[in-house]
């Protein structure tokens, strides 16, 4: 494949700052991400002022208000980026880790060492903050990144880069670990996916379509995730109550993310009585719900506006809105049938009390997360404790689930010896 | 792109089979590699007679006697393959790994679980050991393979994963956990790397062609690895009999491998004095040496024989025989820069007693191992205490280094609550 100039420059220069990178230690590296959150504020008016241009641009192109406000920053905005950076400096060092430590009767001490995995291709959509964010995971762990943001907001992460690029020259780091292909021709993109000679891990940060071309075009290994399409399912031994609150939760808490609850199994024997309580409660957070026959007849005179008859279409489908899909179950047997069929693989949830129940559905079913009496809203990076969240991948390779700066790490294995060799 | 109608039997079939194969328990898995390991003693007839096939057409298309013979197969190395199965078997189950366990200040307790990929594409030469071997291992991790070897072995490998699929059978496991790849035709191989639907990681076992053609064709995540240019810093702190001892082993030992030393490094300070004592024992296993201008002037009276000018091809290359090519370097920088611009990321030695020089060289190289006065020959599955070996993996993402069972597995996350709901 040929590669553009810019994008070929781009990536020799951040292969060749990452080997400097590899080398600095936790200080050099937290002083940067201090002095980037400091000129943040201090310079925040070149970057409104670049934002206002790309929030007009976006205007008499007349983008949809929901992807103009995903572009927008103000004084506020701005201090919470700053914030996050602050946040990301003050997390443990990856690259401290020593593991897998062992002796070998033959004397040989054995260890792994984490070490930077090299440079991360960052394929993202609008938000502003992600420019931002991925520079700031990359230079905690010691990795050098290129960005590609999508050119709705392209002078916006130009000017976010060049103060980051800035922020590392005055704090004596080499500014090529942060690279912005400034370029908007989508041809880049894919050629991003090809330079294997550059790129060590391609993560995209957007919507299915975004995500599912990466997955299928890169030849880089690349962080799939972030589409989830996630089941509740309330099995005959559910408590009543706890079940109304956890579908509530999942459903109304955040509908627009990946673990927001799409689809309610119910298990035959319960939802006579369970599925009237769980709607009125949803219905008072405006939840479309989508229903299958059983459902359907039990709703029916419910709630006219809110109760549909659910289409094919329905099941396998990530909402990102106010809707949900309902459909009865004849057995938690069919409960992981459908999750099989229609999940994809991020985050799925049981309500039982019961431990044959729970340990069927924690074996069978294959997702980032599977989990017993608790919010699908759980699966996520800060939640869990990593401190800071890359991306949940649904992935089986490298990395499964919410990626933390670990993720963002290989290790090599350390062989100290005093003259072994082998017979 | 269009799949062949075999390969997308295999593909399919193999997919369905991982699936009961991920809920079977240790007992069920170890019980099928006890009896392909018996098999294999009992039906050693037929496979023999294959065998003998493959090794005269093989010998009437006049290959080369040292590719015959890693096709070859006796009672003796079927009686070693046997017993391969047996070790896999007896190692402790992967899957039993539970880790990363917390509880969170809100009651939840997240921990992770192993579990296996799913499918193995391994695409490999002509031993036909690694039939059974990675039959074995995937077994044991509870992954599919679909197996697709060289096409000289084509009826020996048709014997064997035939007599595995036999013996799945009569262990009441499914035979399409197993599956092989019985057209010789090549295209094939470009479509398995292509079958991201139906295969979750391709593992080459072969020659660096074959690694370096699957790393660069592969839509699906592939092990790179088995490529070994392997260097030797001697320092100027070295001690010169270990020095002289872990260099002989690390070129002689075993030539033929990836972990074997292929550049010999030594600082300007001391190589008067080493140099010729190395060669002389060098010589004695009749090793070639191709030297740099300064290692030429000191050992070009030598030994007419085994000691040459190098040329520029002999940085970096991998020699797999007795050849080692030597150069003296001013200091530890110059051999890192060396091994920088040469090295495979492989293995890669200092022998020295100085922990500046240790640490510098630890630190600074980029490698799967890195090693202190030890034999490169030690970066290996079984030296380093795994059990078995996959592969000696030299890329950065998934796995690093010897790969053994815990690496041909990923892990999902399980979240145990009473009710948690997020705010």
């Amino acid at each position: 494949m040929k590669y553009s100039n810019e994008l070929l420059l781009l990536g020799k220069e951040a292969k060749e700052a990452a080997k400097v990178l590899a080398s600095l230690d936790s200080e050099d590296r937290n002083r940067s991400l201090y002095k980037i959150a400091e000129n943040l504020m201090v310079n925040k008016e070149q970057i409104l002022i670049a934002n206002k241009k790309d929030c007009e641009e976006a205007i008499s192109n007349r983008l949809d208000d929901s992807l103009i406000d995903r572009i927008y920053l103000d004084d506020k905005r701005l201090s919470d980026i700053s914030k996050d950076v602050i946040t990301i400096a003050e997390l443990p060092d990856p690259l401290d880790e020593i593991f897998d430590i062992k002796s070998l009767p033959n004397g040989l001490r054995i260890e792994k060492r984490r070490v930077p995995l090299g440079v991360i291709g960052a394929i993202y959509e609008n938000r502003p903050n992600v420019t931002v964010d991925f520079s700031a995971l990359c230079i905690k762990s010691g990795n050098s990144v290129i960005l590609r943001g999508g050119k709705e907001g392209i002078l916006t992460n130009i000017a976010l880069s060049g103060l980051i690029r800035d922020s590392l020259v005055d704090t004596g780091v080499n500014k090529n670990i942060i690279q912005i292909v400034k370029s908007t021709n989508r041809d880049l993109v894919n050629q991003m996916l090809n330079m294997k000679d550059y790129i060590d891990l391609i993560i995209p940060r957007g919507g299915s379509k975004l995500v599912n071309m990466v997955a299928s075009e890169s030849r880089i290994p690349a962080i799939t995730g972030g589409i989830g399409v996630c089941h509740v399912y309330v099995d005959e031994y559910a408590d009543i109550d706890m079940a109304i609150s956890i579908v509530n939760n999942a459903k109304v808490n955040r509908p627009s993310v990946c673990n927001a609850m799409d689809t309610l199994l119910i298990n035959k024997k319960i939802y006579q009585e369970l599925l009237p309580k769980i709607a009125n409660v949803l219905f008072e957070s405006g939840v479309e719900i989508r229903c299958d026959e059983r459902a359907f007849n039990i709703l029916k005179g419910h709630n006219s506006n809110l109760v549909v008859k659910a289409n094919e279409d329905d099941w396998g489908m990530e909402f990102l809105s106010l809707i949900a899909s309902v459909k009865i179950v004849d057995s938690i047997q069919d409960a992981l049938k459908h999750i099989e069929e229609f999940g994809s693989g991020h985050t799925e949830a049981i309500i039982t009390n019961n431990s044959y129940s729970s340990d069927k559905f924690l074996n069978e079913v294959d997702a980032s997360a599977v989990m017993v009496n608790a919010s699908t809203r759980f699966n996520d990076g800060g939640q869990f404790g990593l401190g800071a969240e890359v991306a949940i991948s649904t992935n089986k390779i490298h990395a499964r689930g919410p990626m933390g700066l670990r993720e963002l790490t290989s290790y090599k294995w350390i062989v100290i010896g005093d003259g072994q060799i082998r017979a």
